[in-house]
């Protein structure tokens, strides 16, 4: 930290012995796991310091876009449309969900057979742990999944700040209409909320600034189809974290200058890993800061993570904003258009996943897949099943687990027994 | 059995050794569970019957529908309109999905970590032991909830024959265009399945006999308001269990018969347990054939289930269609009402069931609440927070279990001590 930040979360309501323990814990696992990678990009100092501070000069900066009267919108998934909470002069921010945390507290709301990433926003909520979810003045949940959808009806109890979208479970007609109006009831709570009425010219601004973000990202995950990779998994696994978190417009720069440097090792064939070393795709449930493991583990064993299937990944920024759009209503059409193309598992059926994990299979030159699912979250598990199928020869191994580290050798000796397999 | 019935599950590709084996295992429970029962009302004959030719007879009525034309369609959820069904001249029954049947196969399909009746659906079929499963010509699945939804798709592949309805996730105005939508394009698939136009006069005919049964099923819940209680949380179950799979007709008029013997002992004041016998309602998850677990536990504890607030129960027959339509719009119109109007917790909000929860404590004169969980049923698990809530001072125990008999001492612990403490 670059300074004492005490009065700052004790103004926000947080547990300040527990969370000067979180945040300890976090800074030595990242030390452990990040700090002592080999070849790391330079441009990576810029993301090194994000994380030092991401309880800190963030939420300072959170709190100062606050105090101009911005309103700060917390979302636990890709498909809570950023361009309308930016258009309406929002911050939009990931909430805290990626570390065992108050469980034992959770597990009072919602059943010990949940799966980690829900227990974790409730146990960070319920210990006093995230700045984010105080700081928010509202929290948009979604239906994408029977847990989520459950949970945040007994989260909003709890906060009071929980509006949920509902995203249909398939993507026919009724269900584009019903997704239209969801985006307009969104972009009518955002008005409400801000007190401002949202234009077509903020709308354009805010497309482009979104764009802009998916398209550094996009560039990044280009870079990776490079041999040998030009950046680890764990690195590119932290800048997509931090995709959710950070300024966008500051994001992009430094991802870009990130992209610039990677171009310049992929031109001199220099990257992280031996040319030939094992690749991987790492496929499914999605993993939110600090959430390392599987990453680590890979890694560790010698291979290279060269792309994640995720939302924490891909389905973030696979698909572009269509910015031809000319009045509130047409921009408002696109991007109900562009988020229900995402490829999530909530939908029946989801053939478009298959097709884009072959697609990254193909594009980034793997070797193997690793379908990741946090246990108990049943559409990923469940969709491991067509997954496996559907990239046919490709070396495919399913993982269920949570964020506790008990499995970690377990886990280890699977993946190394995979990675033999993959040759 | 009354005759031998090899033959025709030969020609339904059963596998008979196993077929047998479990028609055997059926019987013993059937006897030591159901038979043994102390003064059981004489109409439970007809049950029994129907119970020890569930496999037989009913199959073979199936078969004979099958020949003469009519389309055999099966289902798992209160959801699928069983009218429409009707009014296209087909045979609307359950599929079998409450014992641990093919569990090790059916975990080669679908994660270890999925609610029994998944994984009992998956496993009846892949072990060839559902006579129904085979009979269907169309089998309608639904999205309540993340489980059968992703399940259906790899239930699709196995069998070819799987259709699913779009239930949605709340109850707006654009759910209800959306699910209107689904009633209809279902409407046209059993006009495509049966190569029948679905005519108003047809819609009033099964409108009239879905209401009728209905109706019987009301009227068997609310002669069990009386204390003592004329007939046991068992044999109600039962008469529910069966109304899944039995002829609608014969089953209304059998139904009757046995409420007007219950409404002779309620006007005597006799009953199966003694007056002032603790009273208890189940809450929750749904309870397929033979799936008796709970009640078997509870009424062995010297309680009495007086109501299931359950798929099995009060959530298949609360709500009456309302048969004042004049054309087919305006049936599916009706139809999808009705429909809509169910208490799942696949909705978010479901205010309406905590609502329905009081109201029955209240009805039934429940001294107690057991809210029943499949374990993995995600949406029940989660809602058991609200209910317990909801019921404010009436003593409440959650339940999580599977339909294995592993938990049964635990679960009587349990469930004894609640009925102390309800007092």
């Amino acid at each position: 930290m670059s300074k004492d930040y005490t009065g700052m979360w004790e103004g926000l309501g947080l547990n300040l012995e527990n969370h000067s323990g979180l945040l300890s814990v976090l800074s030595d696992a990242y030390k452990g796991i990040y700090l002592s990678q080999k070849k790391r990009p330079k441009a990576m100092e810029y993301f090194d310091f994000v994380i030092s501070e991401v309880h800190g000069l963030r939420i300072e900066e959170i709190l100062d876009a606050k105090a101009k009267g911005r309103k700060v919108v917390g979302t636990f998934c890709v498909f809570v449309p950023e361009e309308i909470v930016l258009a309406a002069g929002g911050v939009y921010i990931g909430l805290c969900a990626g570390a065992e945390v108050g469980s034992d507290e959770a597990e009072k709301f919602i059943p010990r057979n949940t799966c980690a990433l829900i227990k974790a926003f409730m146990g960070f909520k319920l210990s006093g742990l995230c700045p984010y979810v105080e700081s928010a003045d509202l929290i948009v949940g979604e239906t994408t999944c029977d847990g989520k959808k459950k949970a945040y009806e007994i989260f909003n109890e709890i906060t009071k700040k929980v509006y949920v979208m509902e995203v249909p479970h398939m993507k026919n007609e009724e269900d584009k209409k019903l997704w239209l109006s969801e985006v307009k009831r969104f972009k009518e709570k955002m008005e409400d909320l801000s007190g401002k009425k949202i234009t077509v010219d903020a709308l354009k601004e805010a497309g482009g600034i979104v764009n802009a973000k998916r398209k550094a990202l996009k560039r990044l995950s280009s870079l990776r189809s490079a041999d040998p990779a030009p950046v680890s998994g764990l690195d590119a696994l932290l800048v997509n974290q931090i995709s959710f978190y950070d300024d966008p417009l500051r994001f992009t720069e430094m991802t870009n200058r990130l992209c610039d440097e990677l171009e310049e090792r992929v031109k001199q064939g220099a990257g992280v890993a031996q040319k030939g070393a094992p690749r991987v795709l790492i496929s499914g449930s999605p993993m939110a800061i600090p959430n390392w493991k599987l990453h680590t583990i890979v890694e560790g064993s010698g291979a290279v993570v060269v792309g994640e299937e995720s939302c924490i990944g891909e389905r973030n920024h696979r698909e572009l904003l269509d910015e031809g759009f000319l009045t509130v209503d047409e921009a408002l059409q696109k991007i109900a258009s562009r988020y229900l193309s995402i490829d999530c598992a909530c939908f029946t059926p989801n053939n478009e996943r298959m097709d884009n994990i072959n697609s990254l299979v193909k594009d980034l030159k793997a070797g193997g897949v690793i379908h990741y699912s946090l246990q108990f979250c049943t559409p990923y598990m469940m969709e491991a099943y067509k997954a496996e199928k559907a990239v046919g020869n490709v070396p495919f191994l399913r993982i269920e687990t949570d964020y506790s580290m008990e499995d970690m050798g377990q886990l280890k000796t699977r993946v190394e027994a995979f990675l033999e397999m993959m040759g």
